[in-house]
């Protein structure tokens, strides 16, 4: 019915070829959001690494549209925006998922200017030009939209973090997981989301982070603690349920507050 | 005396030709740290901006020696290692402040990469390869002191960092003070010397982070709340009180936590 159909949301998620943006692609589209459009982005939508993503994409042809994106290319976003205003048009963006992101695990003592430098273009500068890009059509959908305040079935982005970035964890979680370059970044990307969130609140755009867990993905490798399936599930079950409390919060797979 | 020569400290101060760089060896050197080698670094040593530090430095020859420094040239901060170990020799460095900084005051919607990589260049990889370089002077200074466990009198790199560079604190203050790149900047210092808190505790080497208040100089412009004066006074109180316990601390000109 059209009151069903304007339910639907456009949903734009990178990183999402494997781990946790290829699940939460694969869940949204078998029903657990309803999607009207959902870009799903990487880099190399032809490549060995995109095929689980294609097929998924194939058997869902209305639904999933697979778009080349570098996050750490500005150029690479324009046009993916070009690409992403066809799809979704006057409705706008509901919900941008900053997934995409690397890991550089080197100590103090390893890291270099290019590591340092390589991590932040991914994982802070990726996410922030994302924003901007993507703003015009954040703004379209929080118009369009009949809900009230905010939600992720509004206008929101929700940026993938990880509780490697909050400093008061670092105190004791350093000598476990001694990867300062990933820790910086993801640091850094908590503080441009909570501005972020501050400078957009009055436009009724949502920003959220979450950390997904330590997941069995080839960036948490085989020893972490969860699997992809249900991490997603779970962050889709505290993204359905995040209101304007949530703005600029950061919270875990739970719905946890994590501290900063 | 001898035992009198073995409590003086060799100091390197970043940022050293104004604001609160210059404060602070102007107040260093007058008595308030017993010091040997301060060794007072900036961009132009030769240039209008550090006549004032050479007017010092003409006053105090034996103590004060001016270097040039760009930290966020790793080539320039090589040249400075050799300098300074002429300087130092065998005692080592047992005082590194990381004060270099700069401020870009951009919104979201303002900020450019460019923006981003300068001030990240600047604010973040500055202090980590400054420590990094410096870490064999920190290292000959820790062996060398006779203080046991923690101290800045011992070995102790001490990074200015802001209020700003307080997540929890943006979200209230983000309306009064829009500075994106500046907040994820200092965000990101924080992490990285909680990180270098963590790497070399067992090497007795202190790292600790300080918000030198909202201060009349250059950068905190007219209205600010407190004198250069007041704030360096205050600072190098709470630098002589620290010990193992503010390891990896961010503390307020008043030796205050300030939340992350």
């Amino acid at each position: 019915t059209e009151e069903m159909a304007a339910q639907k949301v456009n949903v734009l998620i990178t990183g999402a070829n494997r781990g946790l943006g290829l699940e939460m692609v694969s869940q949204m589209v078998k029903g657990s959001v309803a999607v009207s459009k959902l870009i799903a982005c990487c880099r190399d939508p032809d490549g060995p690494g995109a095929e689980a993503l294609q097929v998924l994409a194939k058997q869902h042809p209305d639904v999933i549209s697979v778009v080349r994106l570098d996050t750490s290319d500005l150029s690479s976003i324009k046009e993916c925006t070009q690409q992403a205003g066809a799809l979704v048009g006057s409705e706008g963006l509901n919900l941008l998922v900053n997934n995409a992101g690397i890991m550089i695990n080197t100590t103090l003592l390893d890291t270099t200017c290019e590591d340092m430098q390589k991590i932040f273009n991914t994982n802070v500068l990726g996410p922030m030009n994302m924003i901007k890009e993507f703003l015009p059509f954040l703004r379209a959908a929080a118009k369009a939209s009949k809900i009230s305040g905010m939600s992720t079935r509004k206008a929101a982005v929700i940026c993938i973090s990880s509780l490697l970035g909050s400093v008061e964890g670092t105190r004791q979680t350093y000598e476990y997981f001694s990867v300062l370059p990933y820790r910086v970044s993801k640091c850094a990307l908590n503080m441009l989301t909570v501005c972020a969130a501050a400078e957009l609140r009055k436009e009724e755009i949502l920003f959220s982070l979450l950390h997904p867990g330590w997941v069995r993905t080839d960036m948490g490798g085989e020893k972490a603690s969860i699997d992809a399936p249900e991490s997603v599930q779970r962050m889709l079950d505290v993204m359905a349920s995040m209101t304007e409390e949530q703005n600029g919060a950061f919270l875990d797979y739970h719905g946890q507050t994590v501290a900063w």
